[in-house]
């Protein structure tokens, strides 16, 4: 029935994560909250499991992509499809008596249907900051000061943050667009970043429209899109006001504007933002305002937040730094191997004890650990893999973990 | 429908993790790793999500007690309701070439469907290490001192590891018992801990196997054993070489022999472990030796490993430790908050800015971080709520990180 010779596959869309890559991501996943424990930011974590109406209070589409299971009682419950929604359901019921502004981030897998035709993990990880009950260009520039020190944190020095607004593509439809079946039709367009079917969708009305998806750079965009139509103009000078914040902060040079940007989420309603790397096609971090979400809850609050998306980060990651030097630690062969790697551990230096010789240089070769130490007398003889260097007879616990 | 002044409630089971539980979890989780890596333990991933078929393979009850949900194609899928048995599969498919041993660890989340009228949580996260292709009491202390440096590592002093042996209750089943339906009897009851049922089941038969599952203590007991059921001594004295190997380690002091624990899970088949800790009901680690799990996935390995279930963990460090100190960090209030925050964050100091002086101090207050700082002329006043002291006009930058 199960035959043991079969060999034992994946769901679509999963995957295993092997050492090298799980390190990696693992530094990087450290990385990203210091900062943001730096910055004030407090860890939360909310279920796996959610149920399919909580979902369903926020976006709509988000319980059609998810996986749905049901419970005991017959109630829908789903794999959470998104981090946002469940920590604002969190923040809502759970910390309302909160005097504001909530500061909390998470690190955690959101999960999406595999779609036919169309290869993608189904288990995405994910690190959020959510910044609950503050508005205005302060908070919203500090999200973006808090993402730019993320990714810089991270290893990345090549990264882009693209900054829309909900709001002045909100203003535009309005102030051109009659029905919302045309409304939600260019919507849909910005939010797969289809030029053409929004041009075709907006033709024959103001060209300024029609443009619109396609505005980009730096502020001076905002000042001519205000000018071309009146009706975006307040919210393109809130934006400008956002992004005038960062002006002398690091932040600065790798901000700029992009008012093509249009989640498929429906919960932003302000500022939106994504993130871009060389090399990675996809974003690396996706986010924005989303001001009546909460109320969707019972306890209405303004907030803004953003998701690192950290497995195309990783790749960013991969892409400018390259491998990664040789792992430091040791394998220690010999009847006393024991004994030694314990000593090596206490200098802070990790070791793995291997009495067979002949084994403990397969395992440092496989696992790519830096040192190979084979005793010698009352020493230890040391082969340094990342120097190609042999050292003859030395103490380990006093000599190597001083080593260049 | 879904009327936003209803409370989002969580499926039964479920749990949100609030900052202050959520930070003591991290320090906990970083705390393992950071032994498990020192002991050149690496990290793994495996997806959350799994076809039942490889659960199956190895633990046929694990999927009755698993939530399950189906694929495009129709096949059963899982929330792993355990964590060996993906990493198991992962080693036999993916590190089949690896010359052993392999030493990995994980952090993750298992899931169980709630019982009825037994309210336990549904998603369970665990901290794991596996030894594989490793066997002999050497590499069974290896895990033994493993875990005992973990457990230390978090900041537990007072925990018991328990050892039992599976070969030693086989071998006693085998030795007494007809039927594969009175052992399955006696193996349950021992699962259950129901010393009452088991002896139920032994009547009439040799006095020694109604008292095996009683039998606790030092090594000692493993000789009695071996005397009273002669089938046993051999699985006695490889247990006792293991324990012998621990003298002289810190894990001396921690760890008893105790006879009557056997897992439900049905793959265990050496030695078997749990480990306790004050004012803790449940055990906070469980483990044992599985030789014969990689072979149901084609790749035949001996293999040992252990499970920390960080939600008891972290009850036992709280009753051990009690509440945390004050949270080191900042709330800067006042006109130029944004920059004397970041200032403070240079020198690792976590600091918030908050331009207004009352919400500034409620914030303090609600989040529990050590220092308020309020503008007072070029300089700032700072309240230090761990010590009640206030300091009058310092250079935030200069004199806050050095308090001591």
């Amino acid at each position: 029935m199960n035959p043991a010779d079969a060999p034992a596959r994946l769901p679509t869309g999963a995957r295993d994560v092997l050492p090298t890559e799980a390190a990696e991501l693992r530094d990087a996943e450290d990385a990203l909250r210091r900062v943001l424990r730096l910055n004030g930011y407090r860890e939360v974590r909310t279920p796996t499991l959610e149920y399919g109406e909580a979902i369903e209070r926020a976006a709509a589409r988000g319980v059609d992509e998810a996986y749905r299971l049901f419970d005991a009682d017959g109630r829908v419950l789903v794999l959470r499809p998104d981090l946002t929604i469940p920590a604002a359901r969190m923040i809502a019921t759970r910390m309302a008596d909160h005097p504001g502004p909530i500061r909390v981030f998470y690190t955690g897998s959101a999960f999406r249907l595999p779609q036919p035709g169309r290869p993608r993990l189904s288990e995405h990880r994910q690190a959020g900051a959510e910044l609950v009950g503050a508005t205005g260009p302060e908070a919203d520039a500090e999200l973006l000061e808090l993402l730019c020190a993320c990714l810089r944190a991270a290893g990345l020095e090549r990264f882009r943050v693209a900054v829309g607004s909900a709001a002045v593509m909100n203003a535009a439809l309005d102030a051109y667009m009659d029905g919302d079946d045309a409304r939600r039709r260019l919507r849909a367009a910005a939010a797969a970043r289809d030029h053409v079917a929004w041009a075709a969708s907006a033709r024959g009305l103001d060209p300024a429209l029609g443009a619109l998806p396609t505005r980009r750079g730096g502020r001076g965009v905002l000042e001519d899109v205000a000018r071309e139509i009146p009706a975006a103009a307040d919210a393109c000078a809130a934006l400008s006001r956002t992004l005038e914040r960062l002006d002398g902060t690091p932040a600065a040079d790798s901000v700029g504007v992009d008012l093509g940007i249009a989640h498929d989420r429906s919960y932003y309603d302000g500022v939106v933002l994504e993130a871009y790397a060389p090399g990675v096609g996809a974003p690396i971090a996706r986010g924005g305002r989303y001001d009546a979400l909460a109320g969707r809850f019972g306890a209405p609050r303004p907030a803004i937040g953003f998701g690192i998306e950290l497995d195309p980060m990783h790749r960013a990651l991969a892409a400018a730094v390259g491998p990664r030097p040789v792992a430091r630690g040791a394998v220690v062969a010999g009847p006393g191997a024991h004994d030694a790697a314990q000593a090596l551990r206490a200098t802070g230096l990790p070791a793995v004890a291997c009495a067979d010789a002949g084994r403990a240089a397969a395992l440092a070769d496989v696992e790519g650990w830096r040192f190979l130490a084979v005793p010698h007398g009352d020493a230890y003889d040391v082969r340094d893999r990342a120097t190609g260097r042999r050292f003859a007879s030395i103490r380990l616990q006093e000599d190597l973990p001083s080593l260049p």
